[in-house]
């Protein structure tokens, strides 16, 4: 195994707040086709992406800080190291790790944007969780100290080297952006005592929660230390062996402990587990040259895509177990959809996309991006969506709950409302540590090669193969327009490339290139390749307007259903946009009118669904057929106004829904 | 207040083996229209009910015993008798409640039959429960000794309460059976303590499981004592005003504690937890005249039945929570529909029914019978089904999960085979005690009138006002069979009623008395009121021939799809009765084509479903509407057998579903 050195290493240094430079990211695999571009190669400029990242770093970040501190979380750090342990101690037994994420977010704010702010809040969390660690390496604050459980005697759920895969993360962050500061050390001698204790000759186990793994892989990376992405590969071999313990009554599959990776054909279980586990696979297939590894993870990648993921990106059908469920099990109701497990769907896509280079990982990332990324923080970025459902019937939740009071923690990931806070709060960090490295994922590099994934306003000066450096302007109201300019600021003397996704929902895309005729392009790659001067012009046109989207017919619990899209984005109808008396459970909508383009969402021409007429006690179940009951046609008709899912419940609380039934379709 | 003399008292004596006399039964309002039948008045006859009740006593009563020996269960009394509390203790902290239901179920078994066995083994429960039972009164293996948590620490989730309850519920049982045996003793001395530590000046505190209200109110009914009822009375008052303690993450709509009973207009939350307390609260109002409340619990059955009820009469549409849904979320395949909401759904209908006389709840209590409580023990009686979908994609659950083996607990309440027992094992016990005591809600009394509610073959001896007494041989071979020829065994000499029940799906029935025409019955009620002679016969003749059944549009998870229902069983499609090459996920039934009547089942016109081409790694949504890509009259016509649900998963594992998909209908 050759670990090759950072490519940032060899870009050198650009911005000063940077330590490796504007190439530092989140991941940089030591193989592979592409690599992604650093936090210093992009800016965003105002748009859709900027906007959320801006808000991340204004009030996100301190959000988190603020309940986490309120909550005592924090100060858990503190117990350990007064040698206060023993007593009552708040939050989960997996709390720190939502220390490290918002540590690792703040390290990439510092590194992107240099806000002096962020930089003192994680220089005052790393003195305060440094003093907690013990002698040997090992720091977390609910096992190993007195009164405390003993280390590793809770594998199945205490989630002990979760936290310090966190702890890496945003160890990897610190050492790119700011270089050998004392987190770096932190993480650095909690990783040694991960590969000591688990290690050959040590426990022969995995965590209940994968994240280690993908954690060790970017440590080793970062570090260059191979025995860090050795003891990863471990965890990735013995995991579906039944080696958890104790056992759970959640049961092996939960875990993805009951078959291992190389063997599934599907993910299930836990989906942010298996998201995590994937991830952590593809590092390790990677690293290793793994083919066989790397061909599962893309073979589940597939059939989990085709059978077990939602028009929104979401993945988790259920709310039990925070699971995946069968094919088909997709209910838009009952979707679970965590925040969490889109963020990890990104990590896992970002993954394949750059060891492989395939399109159709991007493409997946943008649905996520724009509709459950974008769906969980609210426009303040001090509320969030756990769950991200499809449908909504209730406006406001169960019976009694009402709307989640804004300054109050929400215990479950239910409801109608986002929330500021969970007691299992791994969501607004999660988002949090994603938005603020978010241009990283925008674009890559191959060779000579410069690749757009993602469309936004931005300035891009990226390092190409041989030094060369290659300079764009992105000026776009994308996804509201779909028109995508492209001015060239900078280029090379010589021919480079130009590579432009076109999405897969694009039908009638085009790109001018300069003063000639506009070329039809099909979903996948267009690439220019030609020597680029300064002030060169490329448009790319997206077709946004609003379309019509038909689920499968093996999709149960959407037959007889279709969705709207515009763009990238899912539309949604909300209750709040109904006329007076009209019900969301009471809506047909016509296909054979188009939905009309109004602003970000659409306008659908729509019917009163006619319902069975009320017998007192009688079940919803009759001998008419609704066919006979709802002749086609009936029903009063009026105009449906639809909006991008991920602004739902912005304008206060609502019944929603984003598959709308038709009349005649079964 | 006044409580009426118990009926039974008044019947006096007829079987020697039961105290009450043949009038001994589980639910004995002092107010109301009607009484049930008691155990004695009714002897079931070869045929459905006889086949699974005899099962029970030859086997299920054994194989709960032996399961909880086998798990320590019964050895928790026995460590509270010999001071050895404090180590590990199996189970969970409700595992007394199993064995006070196994209890009850003996002593109705015992009652019904007179077997010694079933007597044997109450009276060593009996003795081996009664060394645990402190001082007090208070009896519970894992609260209050050395070692163990005190008591009524943990309201919420501690179900203290809810085992006395069950404990109370064995006493009715054995007093109405037995008299005043040892355990009616031990029951009393623990309703007093309730009183003593929960009535005035007392805790003001509820169980988070409801269950003591119901037995406290039917323990009073037995003992003629007003102050149980009294407590009940209490306990329904203070739910719902956030008395619960300690919080529980799981949130106070989850215990109903979010929301006055008097004040709901429907079910919520935890889907057997709200129908034990309305089915207490029922016995409230009854017993008190309360008519509010009373009126409150047929609000929510109206509106509950109406909008979150299963074709098969189940409740509970999610396993979050195990809870019910929002309006209209039934979900097939996801559906909880526990085995134990199927029987407190009976318990609340009879309830009603008794109070009211309104057919429906006999109508729902039928549904409920064949298509919950039928469906969940296996035929050997031997393992049962926790969960009751209406769908199974997967045949054999989850990846890796496989079958659950015959001889091992079942963690989960998931899986498509029957499991012999499970963690949480409240299911099997509640089957039992309702089998044990089935015909005892098959028929009831209201003056000089017989009600037949429930039709199975069975011979009746009933004791009318005025000491009249009526006899009856009914034969059947219903379901299968839609015919019922009722014959008069012993009548008065003067005219009484015999009152039918006229199912509500039966259209076309009609009755046939001795030579006379055959006269039509609506649905409802068919009395007959005359002087009956000995030999007299009377005819019933059901319309029991194969049915299609459609959903309410706003249904949405079962939107264009049908269900064949025969009689008052509910058909399915299972897997291993597919053509070679179909799959489950891929079937169309053609509505235009009657069903055929197939012995217990049905066939009906079916395709193999086109579905769209598979493109690897592309979401399951796309641009063309089903009806584009898949025109009538398209797909492999083959002919689809139906089974009944009840017997699902009989003939090893398969996929199976209720509602199937129909081309043409949205």
């Amino acid at each position: 195994m050759t670990l090759h050195p950072s490519p940032a290493h060899e870009a050198g240094s650009g911005a000063a707040h940077c330590q490796e430079g504007p190439t530092a990211r989140p991941v940089e695999p030591g193989r592979g086709r592409r690599r992604g571009v650093g936090l210093g190669e992009v800016s965003l400029r105002p748009g859709f992406w900027q906007t959320r990242q801006a808000v991340n770093a204004a009030a996100t970040l301190r959000h988190c800080y603020d309940w986490m501190d309120r909550l005592g979380w924090l100060e858990n750090f503190d117990r350990v190291a007064e040698g206060r342990t023993g007593g009552p101690r708040p939050g989960w037994q997996f709390s720190d790790s939502e220390v490290y994420k918002l540590m690792e977010a703040l390290a990439w704010e510092h590194g992107r944007s240099g806000d002096r702010a962020a930089l003192a809040l994680f220089e005052e969390l790393t003195a305060r969780i440094g003093r907690a660690q013990d002698e040997d390496g090992y720091l977390n604050s609910c096992f190993g100290h007195e009164g405390q459980p003993g280390r590793y005697t809770d594998l199945s759920l205490g989630h002990e080297l979760y936290c310090t895969g966190y702890l890496l993360q945003a160890g990897v962050a610190a050492l790119r952006v700011m270089g050998e500061v004392p987190l770096v050390g932190i993480a650095r001698r909690a990783a040694d005592q991960v590969c000591q204790a688990f290690g050959p000759g040590g426990i022969e186990g995995v965590c209940g929660h994968p994240e280690i793994e993908v954690a060790l892989v970017e440590f080793g990376r970062a570090t260059g230390q191979e025995r860090y992405i050795d003891q990863a590969r471990r965890f990735i071999d013995r995991r579906g062996h039944g080696l958890l313990t104790p056992p759970s009554l959640l049961g092996p599959s939960y875990f993805q402990d009951d078959l291992p990776i190389r063997e599934a054909d599907v993910w299930w279980g836990h989906a942010v587990r298996a998201l995590y586990l994937a991830a952590g696979a593809v590092d390790v297939a990677v690293e290793l040259g793994d083919d066989d590894l790397l061909a599962a993870v893309e073979r589940q990648w597939d059939r989990t895509v085709e059978r077990r993921t939602y028009l929104t990106g979401g993945m988790g059908s259920r709310h039990q177990d925070e699971g995946f469920g069968d094919d088909w099990e997709l209910p838009p109701d009952r979707a679970y959809c965590e925040t969490c497990a889109g963020v990890a769907s990104v990590m896992v896509a970002w993954r394949l996309y750059l060891a492989t280079g395939e399109v159709r990982y991007a493409d997946l990332m943008e649905r996520t991006f724009f509709n459950v990324l974008a769906t969980s923080p609210s426009a303040d970025g001090r509320a969030f969506f756990y769950a991200n459902p499809l449908q909504q019937r209730v406006e406001g939740g169960p019976v009694g709950d009402g709307a989640v009071a804004c300054d109050r923690v929400n215990s479950r990931a239910e409801g109608a409302n986002r929330a500021p806070w969970f007691e299992v709060s791994c969501c607004p960090t999660n988002v949090a540590r994603t938005l603020a490295a978010w241009q990283t994922y925008s674009a890559s590099v191959e060779g000579e090669e410069l690749a757009l994934l993602q469309y936004t306003a931005c300035q891009i000066r990226a390092s190409l193969a041989g030094d060369l450096v290659f300079g764009l302007e992105v000026a776009t109201g994308y996804p509201v327009d779909g028109r995508v300019v492209i001015t060239v600021t900078e280029a090379p003397d010589r021919p480079v490339g130009l590579r432009l996704r076109v999405p897969s929902w694009a039908r009638g895309a085009s790109l001018t290139d300069g003063g000639e005729e506009a070329r039809a392009l099909a979903p996948g790659w267009a690439v220019v390749r030609r020597v680029f001067r300064a002030g060169d012009r490329l448009v790319l046109d997206l077709p946004v307007a609003p379309r019509l989207t038909w689920p499968d017919p093996r999709i149960d619990a959407v037959r007889g259903c279709l969705a709207v899209e515009r763009g990238p984005v899912v539309l949604c109808a909300e209750s709040v946009d109904l006329p007076a008396g009209v019900s969301l459970d009471e809506v047909l909508v016509d296909p054979a009118v188009p939905p009309a383009d109004e602003g970000e969402g659409a306008v659908l021409a729509a019917r009163v669904l006619p319902v069975p007429e009320a017998v007192a006690g009688a079940l919803p179940y009759g001998s008419q057929a609704p066919s006979a009951t709802r002749p086609a046609g009936s029903g009063q008709p009026f105009s449906l106004r639809l909006v991008p899912y991920h602004s739902w419940a912005r304008r206060g609380l609502s019944a929603m829904r984003i598959f709308l039934p038709v009349a005649g379709e079964g």
